[in-house]
């Protein structure tokens, strides 16, 4: 048995996503060949991120200041707004050169979990669209709880006379087309284009 | 780009072992969403670690105490000393059900790399091993440098009377034995033992 210090934070690491009992050990280990001082560093990092980070007051994005990076910049395209669900689609969204801004609605809309519109985001997203937004992208997790939200926020932002658009869905790039699900092979379908 | 802080972060999770980019992007993102407690807790984890564990002042093993849990059971076989180059090792080997005593080298013999006999725990392994001390069993890596060294431990201690032995080298079970190595093979063969 390892001493009660090496199971504690192998027990910290086992709370990481995809970290079991073997992988955890072999962290644990790891820092223990460390030297104090890059152990000190990396337990100062762990609760500086905790204490530093906040939600940007506009978007809802994770930021450091009061407003993200991201609308702080005034070369992007403040009319079009890009909707997610969660502060990490952002980075990834960033990879394709989307120059938009967002809104973060830190998650979606679950009747079964009981969470309504006004639990998550959506209110300081009706606030925000307003007539100098040009067009709403609904990035939304293609998930039944991403798509009950963003056929939700689809009905109330037409109302409002703003253009709604959607992520497509299809078959993933650099795949088989039988390894595609029965439901991504629906949308891809569905969403046919036209060859010119 | 992530704010600072967690920049700062992800670096810390990449410098464990096996964990990319992404990895220690989805680790740090995690550590995010915990509450403000449990990050503390595991910040106080990694520094207690650090604080608390030392070496066992007679086999090199790791050990909150001055003696570890292992060469402190008066059940176990002190006669028996099982020579590892890591105390990880001894973890692995507990899972056997061996009952004697350990030996940690805390490395292995290098000459490519500087490393002499005096630059591990070898001389405290020589003071160890009197005439109370039945078998060794070396269970250096089989590696070049484990071999290396248990070639030259094996040589001073057959000096001093002590039966030495070594851990045996085959096939590992549950593989195919087409998937071996060309040398594990050769070892196989040359330790191959007689059916009964």
């Amino acid at each position: 048995m390892y001493p009660k210090s090496i199971l504690k934070l192998i027990e910290d690491f086992k709370s990481l996503p995809g970290v079991g009992a073997k992988t955890a050990e072999r962290y644990a280990l790891r820092i223990l060949e460390k030297d104090e001082e890059e152990v000190e560093m990396f337990a100062e990092d762990l609760l500086n991120l905790k204490k530093k980070i906040r939600y940007c007051r506009i978007c809802g994005n994770i930021t450091e200041g009061e407003i993200c990076d991201i609308c702080a910049d005034d070369s992007r395209n403040h009319a079009v707004i890009c909707v997610v669900q969660e502060a990490k689609d952002i980075f990834a969204l960033e990879k394709t050169g989307y120059k938009g801004v967002y809104h973060v609605l830190n998650g979606a809309i679950s009747p079964a979990k009981g969470i309504l519109p006004d639990h998550i985001n959506i209110p300081s997203l009706l606030d925000r669209v307003d007539e100098n937004v040009e067009e709403v992208i609904l990035a939304t997790n293609p998930t039944m709880e991403g798509e009950t939200t963003a056929l939700y926020l689809s009905k109330i932002l037409k109302e409002k006379n703003t253009e709604v658009s959607r992520l497509a869905h299809g078959l993933p790039m650099g795949g088989n087309l039988d390894y595609a699900d029965e439901l991504t092979l629906i949308k891809a379908m569905e969403g046919r284009t036209k060859e010119s």
